[in-house]
């Protein structure tokens, strides 16, 4: 019998190769909390020789992961390569077919894969984690699959990408434009040098509210679209209206049981100033659940970056070293129902409409004629005229209504000459 | 073997009685997630016949808790009747020795005798989980020994006690004074109808902070007594100024490692309007981490009431069903160090003062030369005339000092005939 347990990473990026120092730093430390001694018997990269923070060993180095489980009886893995398939999704199929534990923090591989992993994991009695793959540091799955485990969740929403709540905070601190802002992210090491895309337009937060609303509410991870928008279009002019009107932009993500079906979606929200989630700014992320009996539980903390995201990573080490096996995803998978979504067309919300027109007689009276048309009525109508270049700017905040009447009603302004642009449509959260 | 998990319920008053009716309730839920069966064996209480919102089973009721034992074969009990000595004390001894998991939400007993049970738990190779002692439906003793595990936690702090929050709250909110307040806090089921005085004068917070303590920084529960102080003195006056200044009043209880010592402290401060902190207001508990290298993290959820304790409840029987046994506070009791106390002398804050004086020349000199003569120098004075009654107030907002100076400056105003009352002091949260 082997008095070690013996761990694996592989993928020695940031994320990896702080970890590993991690690791190597805690033995102790993990060993007192739960008996066990830890050894790294394996790591492996793209680049052995790639400069990195923390000196890596490069005798238990291996170029082609996937020898490791032949060379070395592993006992758990950690995958922090990050792709949603390709190497990562083989990596972890062939540790968990190998009855090899895994740990990752790669939600693109768990929203895109998740169910047949964790099938995967409870046919070979190895433990599946993931607590790192959704909201960096915060222990927010834990929190769902054991401290509020028996409430039942109606709900789940929150700030889920720091890179984006960096960039509106920083906007409207500022005064600075998206791209500016974005290219100081960029420097900060708080959005991706090469392609930021990811988190910009929703995706990452997008993926993170699939793994939440399977944890949440018991279900299999939708493969549905629903409504994802990312900060893209968000213009500074709309941080500053925004401002003046007691709001702010805020990328949400959102999960509901809906009259029993699955709602997912992430978009820009206005929120007021004064509610909590208005005030979670910078790279904070913060998850708010919805539950009975419990109530309203909120968890905040930092979203990104190596040291959050490995705590959450040795969080599940010391979760695998202490316990018995658990189902990935809180219960058995043959127990997660599939659940119908809901029809997107029938999401309701006010919304916020900024036009940018011609300033002439009669655009306001058609794009008020249009909102009455669709049945869209008007809360608050600000009209700014820019008298020098004869244009000005309407913005108009709305009663609620739905998608499809949204859609439906702004249609039309693509075509109109006295419409510079089409509108700028954010919707108010509620 | 026993193909159920038997379990017994010790106190059927307001939670004991809404956990045995969740019990029930969810039976099927925690066989799913657990894989095990579990059935109520025993309940006990003073009164068998007393009217409770749920109909108990009079069966398997029990007058003596403590034969229990000695006639039925318990796997778990739940301990609810709340002293921190007495039969609370015997029935989880009992238990602990005879080799039966206890759950408990009783933080009386935890922070008094929390080391010796653990060490009993841990000799007797069982579970003794406590999660629902602190901050009621928020997982976070679970988050500090699980979630956040292997962080260096140096500080942890929060509103703890939602009674004196909601008062707090509601004196702001309504203009109401404070007796008021309490009896509609007392109807509402948030304070104690009988004796809430032990919300009132912080001692409930206190013994959050300790366990808190313990648990964060692996340290022995402390015995010192630190600084303790209710809001029983925090008066409609200052909650109105405190606004006008932008601040709020808020009892924190504060834990913090201050260089290599221990400080334990519950006391109202005045906190900023825009802080975070600020903005936890009614019955709502919040509790803020700082750790490395996962950063700040908070927790926030209803801090009391049935549904949230019994939420946490069940969340200790699903880690006891799922799991080994664990250390109670996350590591060997032998491995948990006693630590020095920092000397309350030096703590050090910028002080709120309020005088009611005599509107007479001389008296502000009086009050700035004595604070002056302890090195206590002034930030900011509002003084109120009161012409009808030739009083007046004077609000002083003083820059830092320690707790000693403070003490010793405001001691001689005890006795001067100008100075009304004795001055009111809060602490600004820093």
């Amino acid at each position: 019998m082997n008095k070690f347990t013996n761990i694996a990473i592989v993928g020695l990026g940031q994320i990896g190769n702080y970890l590993y120092n991690e690791l190597n730093n805690k033995k102790k430390e993990i060993e007192i909390k739960t008996g066990k001694k830890i050894k790294i018997v394996a790591i492996s990269a793209k680049n052995k020789n790639k400069k990195r923070k923390f000196k890596i060993d490069k005798k238990i180095f291996y170029s082609d992961p996937l020898i490791i489980f032949k060379s070395k009886k592993i006992d758990i893995l950690f995958e922090s390569i990050g792709q949603s398939d390709g190497i990562s999704k083989k990596i972890v199929e062939t540790a968990l077919k190998n009855k090899v534990n895994v740990i990752t923090p790669n939600k693109a591989l768990i929203a895109k894969h998740g169910d047949y992993l964790a099938k995967l994991a409870e046919k070979n009695n190895v433990n599946l984690e993931f607590e790192a793959s959704v909201a960096g540091g915060i222990p927010i799955l834990r929190a769902i699959k054991e401290g509020l485990a028996t409430n039942k969740i109606n709900k789940v929403y929150g700030i889920l990408n720091g890179t984006t709540n960096y960039i509106l905070t920083e906007m409207e601190k500022t005064g600075e434009n998206f791209d500016k802002v974005l290219k100081k992210a960029q420097l900060l090491g708080y959005a991706e040098p090469g392609n930021p895309k990811l988190d910009l337009n929703g995706f990452d937060a997008f993926a993170k509210i699939r793994i939440l609303s399977a944890l949440s509410f018991n279900t299999k991870i939708s493969k549905n679209r629903c409504i994802m928008e990312g900060i893209e279009n968000i213009r500074l002019d709309d941080i500053k209206i925004a401002s003046q009107l007691g709001l702010r932009v805020k990328l949400l993500g959102i999960s509901e049981i809906i009259n029993g079906q699955l709602f997912e979606t992430v978009h820009p929200c206005l929120v007021s100033k004064n509610t909590y989630i208005g005030n979670v700014n910078g790279v904070m992320n913060a998850v708010i659940t919805e539950g009975k009996p419990v109530g309203e539980s909120i968890l905040q903390g930092e979203g990104a970056g190596p040291g959050p995201t490995s705590s959450s990573l040795l969080s599940d080490l010391l979760s695998i070293l202490r316990g018995k096996t658990k189902y990935p995803f809180g219960i058995p998978s043959n127990k997660r129902k599939s659940i119908k979504s809901f029809n997107n067309d029938n999401y309701t919300n006010s919304l916020y409409l900024r036009f940018e027109v011609n300033d002439k007689q009669g655009v306001l009276l058609l794009i008020t004629n249009r909102l009455a048309k669709f049945k869209i009525s008007v809360k608050r109508i600000i009209q700014t005229p820019d008298k020098k270049n004869k244009k000005a700017t309407i913005v108009i905040i709305t009663h609620k209504t739905t998608e499809i009447n949204a859609k439906s009603c702004l249609s039309i302004f693509k075509k109109n000459k006295n419409i510079l642009k089409f509108p700028i449509l954010i919707r108010l959260y509620n």
